[in-house]
């Protein structure tokens, strides 16, 4: 099932000493440093956090970048903002239209909301019913679609044809990647506070939109430092892709519990980056995500969904060698029902 | 059932535009500067987290001092830290006592370990599992002790004629009192990043250490902005006593769920301050406290205990007028079992 319009280089496993050049339309650091500017003051600088006692369990040093802690409860907020803040005055009035699984439908909804313009997210119909409500409630119209009998590209086009507003994608657009990796520099920043180089980041990888902005941000401030991708079994599309050295899709019938990284196959413009800097990609079980999280509640007192868990849960797995390391990873959200959550905190 | 030993002035319910005269042994707001340069570095900075769904709940503006984000999940590191690292070289080998219901036991134990100090801890036998367990995993040897038949004073007194260590007490010390103040200030400069000024201030009260280190915090860097105690319903001692002018007990029947809250009675440093800082006590039920982490659990994807949640249940309950002010929570701790979460995600 691969798609075969576009093909990459396989992936370096080297630590590299400069960084590649980034294939055309990606962001350039300066259009992250250039995010950074537009979205301080309106989205939280997350705290990076630690634990002795996950310390413990890595066999190293383990920093966790809280993403739940964002505006919206996930990274998505901040390449929405980015995104909308820059759409010309004439435009504004017809506002902007998104389709997600509902951590960018909140992004989306709430960058607009505080933008002053309409939006309009398209959305799966069994998206979490907590992020169905608070898309509405951050003053967003939501319309619903069957995510396995619908194309949401095509109902987003409907909308798009009808109100003429301008299409904010979740992913494969360089002002999207550009916002989600200002994580990338303000790990650099908070990693040389607290006076450590990361060995290693791991970030959780769907569309692969975060993992593009946040590699190009440490190909920039910490040149060399490997960045992994962690995906769920079954949505392991990156990871294979990496291997492949082109994009390859997911199989339709495959489900998982992290609903926030059910991409259908990586993005022509994120993988065309992440092809060019990840160090590989990890893959992790659903009920690692879970423990992950378990360990996230009593370790962090952090609320992370199992979406927003996959990285951590690749760094306390042991997917990459953590011991006598310094490893970051990216939280990536913590928009997660009390059922499922209660699932998680039951894990063993 | 009052203690006749001492007695105060009643609490002062209008705002005040200069701080009364302090008692006797009572820390000054200097004693809290000093303890902030102490703990700078090793304690976190915790954010002041917020979200637009919990503003609306309360008609105005609330941020949340997210204390389970400080190391060992609760406040009590910050006085812990800045009692121990006071103490003089020729008493280290002797080591440190304390006694504790569980997060004053983690913050002794974890401060004296990054210390390089030997750490022993009287704690109730009924205390949450996670806190025995982490108490010990912090490094410190656990003496525990029936919590309603016997004084932890007298098995602490013990331990300590047994060592010679230093008594690290829970919060009626000077030391541990501007410890905890340090979050006073901290809310103070983070409010003015924020251009915001707060119009009151609600904290968790158990022996009443966090409370008021930070009233006299307050006292300083926002003269005249109120500071309200919030407790549990059956262990409202502080609110009771703030009437009276006179410490009060409570009876030794109640019980609540607030574990870190089980004060028998208001210290005696401690509500020397109080009666004079405070502009009044507030008081919510199990419930509240419940119902405010799950809110806290949805809106701000922390994670909150009981006692933890009691001030941010007393906003959300407006024990204390909220609608159109900014109102200031503080979030005590995190150290809650996975069972007891899954209660409060369940209140309703």
């Amino acid at each position: 099932m691969t798609t075969q319009t576009e093909t990459f280089p396989p992936v370096r496993n080297d630590a590299r000493t400069a960084p590649p050049p980034l294939p055309a339309g990606a962001p350039t650091p300066d259009d992250v440093k250039a995010a950074r500017k537009r979205i301080e003051g309106a989205a939280v600088l997350t705290p990076l956090l630690s634990s002795p006692f996950l310390d413990e369990m890595v066999g190293g040093r383990l920093l966790v970048k809280a993403e739940p802690l964002q505006r919206t409860g996930s990274f998505k907020f901040r390449g929405a903002y980015n995104k909308i803040s820059q759409i010309p005055e004439r435009d504004r009035a017809r506002g902007v239209v998104a389709f997600s699984s509902g951590n960018h439908a909140q992004g989306v909804a709430h960058a607009a909301q505080i933008s002053g313009i309409k939006a309009t997210i398209v959305m799966p119909a069994d998206a979490p019913a907590m992020k169905l409500a608070n898309t509405r409630a951050y003053g967003a119209e939501v319309v619903t679609y069957d995510r396995y009998s619908e194309d949401r590209e095509q109902v987003a086009a409907g909308v798009l044809e009808r109100t003429g507003g301008t299409l904010v994608k979740p992913f494969d657009d360089p002002d999207i990647i550009a916002g989600q990796g200002t994580i990338g520099y303000e790990i650099a920043e908070q990693c040389a506070a607290l006076g450590v180089v990361p060995d290693q980041i791991i970030v959780c990888c769907g569309g692969g939109g975060l993992i593009a902005g946040c590699s190009t941000a440490v190909s920039d401030a910490l040149p060399g430092v490997p960045v992994y991708s962690a995906e769920p079994a079954g949505f392991d599309d990156t990871a294979r892709s990496l291997v492949a050295g082109a994009r390859l899709d997911n199989d339709p019938a495959n489900r998982s519990v992290c609903d926030a990284l059910l991409a259908e196959r990586p993005g022509l413009l994120t993988f065309a980056v992440n092809s060019r800097l990840l160090s590989g990609g990890t893959v992790v079980s659903d009920r690692e995500a879970f423990i992950a999280m378990r360990h996230a509640f009593e370790r962090l007192k952090l609320v992370v969904e199992p979406g927003g868990a996959v990285a951590l849960a690749s760094a306390l797995f042991a997917r990459v060698p953590t011991a006598g390391r310094t490893t970051v990873v990216v939280a990536s959200g913590g928009n997660v029902d009390g059922q499922m959550f209660g699932r998680a905190l039951a894990a063993v």
